[in-house]
């Protein structure tokens, strides 16, 4: 079963249904599959369904219940998002931290609720001290209300992103072997060292480079080609420009 | 000036006026400040401004564009999102990955753009191949597509984590200032595509490429020469050399 399936994303007295909708596509974006409505103004809804574009899953499976104790019973660990500063301090986690601290949740195969308030006020004081800890993300000071939607969309990426580092799947870069067909393999150092050969004599034989006055070009050329990190196929490439320009210009007229 | 001020953010051809609302709400919230839309179908409308929800200001200074070229003008790094898996495989990062470049970009005081594609059929190959690097969000397999306006709230999102965490090291922007000369500046986006225009014709010259027959030479080499990163003076050296290797290909013959 997947893990994430443990993590409820509650929503509470949202007013429009659009939002709904979107939530349950982030949702099921990132993973995730929980979906629990208090109290919600209209649903389910056309409009939900819409924004939903193709997660009816997660709105047909939405639990909507009508009180916020009932829909975190069970939880080991409750996230509230919060927008405000409160009159009571409490701890406050960055989205980044809240992943971190849901997968460790996870890992002991508890349950987690993630909660998001009303579209223009958020959470109550009461709902937020339901909370263990406060959510906040660091957005723009003078513009610091995100959609409910955006804010479901941004902590439950950041539990993928923390769900897959844990996982400890293979690292990106052998990954990244297994997929790559033998051409998106890097050249080898000693391929590079024919390729700057033949291109050091290309050069010389359309009069760019002068032996006798090489300045800097080699350098700067080896310095780019080798931030590339070239490829085989690439190389091929690479070496089949400089044999055609070595024919085309050796087929011009040339008296000499 | 806000060094985010920066980034753009490039929606092509969106069809859904709410997504570029929603989309101008998220570059606000996270403290970015320009939108280029290319070719959308509806603009201004009453549902972007709805769901853009007080970011009107990002809506009314947003650039329309007729082209993802016109869009990207003046860009030393171009983004693009990518949801599916291409036949040429480009570089691609992560958004923490994306936001990293992105704010070392910055760092340099140089322009970004991130491109987003279409709400059914995102970036085509040849916009793809405008984009430096490609930008994968790790979604669920079994429901990979975002909603164009989440994904660039997680994009932006991301960009402010990491403008966040580089603003607590301030050291580091005024050494880099000072020791880059201007040649060390990347080229523009624009100086790319001539580049790749003029590489096209010597190849075509030097009989490499067959113009009935392209294959996929182009898009390989902008591959290889967008993950390089290229400098000015590497970019003047690169032309140099084809406008050698096309002087020596015309040469009349030598009676010397």
């Amino acid at each position: 079963m997947n893990p994430l399936s443990s993590i409820r994303v509650v929503l509470v007295a949202t007013t429009h249904s659009g939002n709904i909708g979107a939530a349950a596509r982030a949702i099921k974006n990132m993973g995730l599959s929980q979906l629990v409505l208090v109290t919600p103004k209209h649903f389910p809804s056309e409009e939900a369904t819409a924004r939903a574009s193709g997660a009816d899953d997660i709105l047909q499976s939405a639990r909507v219940v009508n009180s916020l104790d009932e829909a975190l019973a069970g939880c080991h660990l409750v996230l509230g998002t919060s927008a405000r500063d409160r009159q009571i301090p409490w701890p406050i986690l960055d989205p980044r931290e809240a992943a971190k601290h849901t997968i460790d949740t996870l890992e002991k195969q508890h349950h987690i609720a993630l909660v998001f308030g009303r579209e223009h006020a958020g959470l109550t004081n009461g709902e937020l001290e339901r909370c263990h800890f406060h959510v906040h993300i660091p957005a723009n000071e003078d513009f610091s209300s995100l959609n409910v939607a955006a804010a479901v969309q941004i902590l439950t990426y950041e539990i993928r992103m923390a769900y897959l580092q844990w996982q400890q799947q293979p690292t990106k870069m052998q990954k990244h072997e297994t997929t790559l067909e033998q051409n998106s393999l890097p050249c080898t150092n000693d391929e590079l060292e024919q390729f700057y050969q033949h291109l050091e004599q290309t050069l010389i034989n359309v009069h760019f480079l002068d032996p006798n006055r090489p300045r800097h070009l080699m350098t700067r050329l080896r310095r780019l080609y080798g931030k590339a990190q070239i490829s085989k196929l690439e190389m091929n490439i690479l070496r089949g420009i400089l044999t055609e320009t070595n024919k085309a210009i050796d087929s011009t007229p040339n008296l000499n």
